[in-house]
């Protein structure tokens, strides 16, 4: 095996030796946890503030914050009232099942049902690696274009769900909703795709019942093993 | 030095020479080449559309697509009247020197003035690998927000330009433009910073005007050496 290769393929091993500890951990603790991946700007963190604003009423939640250089999503984060750990990458364009291990290891576990863990900001790279997360949700925005699940496959085709953000932008851009549709089903029929609006709050509930449906089912699964 | 470090610092430099060796061809050959980075759907195959209409009657321009998986922004570059050629990654999140190298072979160099690199949609990870382009333009988009600067300032300390793209959306979503601007400013105070609709065609002249007096100060520069 090439070098190179050879190293690659060691380092997504590790990661996901890494990933299934996160896992059992989050289970043994009875903790569910979701991987939120999209582009900059696509609405992550509103969709976060708008998640807590809707379940920390009747769930504990807590946010692990991916981010390049600030601790600016960690901010908004705790200002809509959850205890949130930044995870600064140091320029790293991805997060990794190593680096949220630290993250879990500075939680009280056993104090939350609910681990929002925002990436870094990639269409790409974060789906390479996982994290421990039980599900990953992409979040897509109208003012992206209808093209994205056909050009970030290898993204889209893992997603447990869709959240087609800014739906409320539709009237102001060109974005063929069929297509977009399309694209998502043909790489992944089983995904889930939710159309919201982190602006108006359309669609957040819908969504909030799939996260509490999934969570349920996550508990459930764990408490008969 | 450990053997990751060693071995990431060995790709980037022969990354640069091969970058250099680009750059060396391009000027043998009298042709200009921008870089152009930006998130998923920020606008870059639309701005390459625009560039197009406006410039192709004066100059001859090619474009070279990077794209994971698909065609589709060589197809629209053609579309638009442009000799393209694609860069299929391969599922790799960024362009390199070598695929560049590639993609300049392809070309009868001599046949063109202007070169429009598009590189990866992605925000962080083609701003570590030069290309050869003479400049780097990142365009960002008024719906991604206006903390972007700040959030991903590895690329925004590099561009020689930032276009800030879908400014007729500015009515619809919150975004402050001078937080904005500050954020480009104190990374980078020698970015020109020109604000365009590619929906619009606001500002298409003005982003035209830059391109075409950065072409003509590399041409000189390079007659006189």
């Amino acid at each position: 095996m090439p070098e190179e290769i050879r190293i690659i393929t060691e380092v997504f091993s590790a990661n996901d030796a890494i990933a299934r500890q996160n896992q059992e951990l989050l289970n043994q603790r009875g903790v569910y946890a979701v991987d939120l991946i999209a582009s900059p700007g696509a609405g992550k963190t509103s969709l976060i503030e708008q998640t807590l604003k809707q379940l920390s009423p009747r769930f504990r939640i807590s946010v692990v914050n991916g981010d390049l250089a600030t601790q600016l999503d960690k901010e908004r984060a705790e200002a809509a009232g959850a205890k949130a750990v930044n995870i600064n990458t140091g320029g790293e364009c991805h997060l990794d099942a190593n680096m949220v291990r630290g993250a879990l290891s500075s939680l009280d576990l056993s104090s939350f049902d609910l681990i929002l863990i925002e990436n870094v900001g990639n269409l790409i790279c974060p789906a390479s690696f996982k994290l421990g997360a039980h599900h990953l949700v992409v979040i897509a925005s109208v003012p992206e274009g209808d093209d994205k699940p056909y050009k970030y496959p290898g993204t889209f085709a893992q997603a447990d769900a869709v959240l087609l953000n800014k739906i409320d932008l539709l009237p102001y851009v060109p974005f063929n909703k069929e297509r977009f549709i399309k694209g998502v089903k043909l790489l992944n029929p089983r995904a889930d795709i939710i159309e919201i609006s982190c602006l108006t709050g359309f669609g957040i509930s819908k969504w909030c019942e799939w996260l509490v449906w999934r969570m349920a089912e996550i508990k459930s699964s764990n408490n008969r093993e």
